[in-house]
């Protein structure tokens, strides 16, 4: 199996390769388990120093809107594709063309190379929960409507129509996971508009200062990296049988506000800790977070099989265990 | 106001340009009434010997694809656009590339080109009926999540929400309108998988025998040309405040059976011309068509102040009227 990672040097793509390569087989079209040959890394920046060493895994360097970058990688079969590549909420709201490019043109394009590869490739498109905002219900169903209310939200709506389409015409086996906010990032904060929802556990537990641009009663749905790598792999497990024509699904996260995570953070570093988090009104930020929904009935997600958090509290304190080790 | 109509040289965009003519004035953004200066007809083709000729309109012939052409149009300030081109759904099935250049690539330059002039034109698009699919509700409401089945419905789909995402941002002030199927279309079959519709009214009172690819019990939601171009008009002519931030909107159909739409036939041609129709069932046709709802509970447009036919003898005999005419 030929596996192609978009956004592969990146925090979530890091984390899958890692996984990938510790299975070292994935299930074919077929439903048969087939070893790992190679997975190709593409990502817009460079890998780092200690970025997954792994003889399968090849870094590509390269503009997934850029015919010709995927023309290079598809001249090799590609049987598994998990697409990760996007700009974040805040910059496609500042940078409109930005956005587009990236998250519409990039996944045209690399869904347009699956189709020209005539392969089918099996295609894993991580889509987010910024597909729904304005007014909704006080808990979305599988069945509410998504009216995105951000740039980024409807680049990831339309993306998840063309997973959708390509896959009823036959180019691909599309599903589309719609991720929650991930906590507990690491790293340094980055211009999505959610950065802070990592930021107030990340930065007290390093001893930093941090300001947090929501008020404490604003709700997230949440989710650990680690239950996002094993939700994407599963994506790519499930038989399509199981999919059918609804290509797309929300991911089942969990619900915290402001003030249980801050609780969360109490008990796992102390009073200390949680003095070291200042609310200062953003109202940029909080009037996207407030579009965001925060409680769901994910009922077809966990009928697929798909995996949730225990509690925030557990999140955190595996963010700072993982922090010693 | 200088004003722009995609699709110019079709049917409808013909039936657009004699209105506007007819009407002197629209509404500008301010809500007040202003002469319309000029109308740019863009299409594809070239306008015929029998074209709407008016000192106010100039056709241009056009790839609304290619940014040369919409520069052209842009160069002068544009006030409202009416956006009517579209490969139609038969034909974005048969090539998936085509229809993803006009539909897709056309709508985007077309808004792109809109945001670029500065001057937040009113955009009116002609979106369709199509955007459901799949497993629907026996009676689809303005809150049925649209779930396209065709590659044409997901392609008009990303347009409402373009639209929607760039009158968000304050780039143009968009309103898209679903059309029904639009019954009695002039002239030849085309490649609309819908195009018999049509055909069995149209043909028959020509004297000309025609198939119909689907059974007598299959329903269909329509409109007549007339009644599309009323609720066109009135798209462009509500104010923005009505609309807020939901920007698409189902029009509000009339629902036929086939044999409902034979027996106005009948009431308005005579048996002889309902025994010019003969059942030849075209499972391509017939399976595309089952895909797309019938009945509508179309609260919102009934609000905000769209029109329907009275009923499906009334389209077929204003038909035969205009052929007298």
């Amino acid at each position: 199996m030929n596996i192609l990672v978009t956004g592969g040097a990146g925090f979530l793509g890091q984390r899958l390769l890692r996984a990938l390569c510790a299975r070292n087989a994935v299930t074919d079209a077929s439903g048969e388990s087939r070893a790992i040959a190679r997975i190709i890394a593409l990502d817009a920046v460079a890998s780092s120093a200690n970025s997954v060493d792994d003889p399968r895994v090849r870094y590509v360097m390269g503009d997934l809107a850029d015919p010709a970058t995927l023309a290079t990688i598809f001249a090799d079969r590609v049987d598994s594709v998990f697409h990760l590549a996007a700009v974040v909420s805040g910059a496609a709201e500042a940078d409109f063309d930005l956005g587009m490019r990236v998250n519409f043109d990039g996944t045209r394009r690399l869904l347009d190379a699956c189709r020209l590869s005539g392969s089918v490739p099996r295609v894993v498109f991580a889509s987010s929960v910024a597909v729904f905002g304005g007014d909704l219900p006080d808990i979305v169903t599988d069945s509410t409507t998504p009216t995105p209310q951000t740039s980024y939200g409807v680049q990831k709506l339309i993306g998840e129509l063309l997973v959708s389409d390509t896959t009823r015409r036959g180019f691909i086996d599309g599903r589309a996971v719609r991720l929650p906010t991930i906590v507990v990032r690491p790293g340094k904060p980055n211009a999505a508009a959610s950065s802070f929802a990592s930021g107030i556990i990340r930065e007290p537990l390093a001893g930093v200062e941090t300001l947090c641009p929501v008020s404490a009663d604003a709700a997230l749905w949440l989710m650990s990296p680690a239950t996002v790598i094993d939700n994407l792999l599963h994506a790519h497990e499930t038989p399509a049988s199981l999919w059918g024509a609804q290509r797309a699904i929300s991911l089942p996260g969990l619900t915290a506000t402001i003030a249980e995570m801050l609780d969360a953070l109490r008990r796992v570093g102390g009073e200390a800790a949680v003095r070291r988090v200042r609310f200062v009104d953003d109202e940029r930020i909080a009037c996207i977070v407030r579009g965001w929904p925060a409680r769901f009935d994910a009922a077809r997600a966990a009928t697929l099989g798909f995996q949730r958090d225990a509690d925030i509290v557990s999140i955190v304190r595996r963010y700072a265990e993982d922090l010693v080790h």
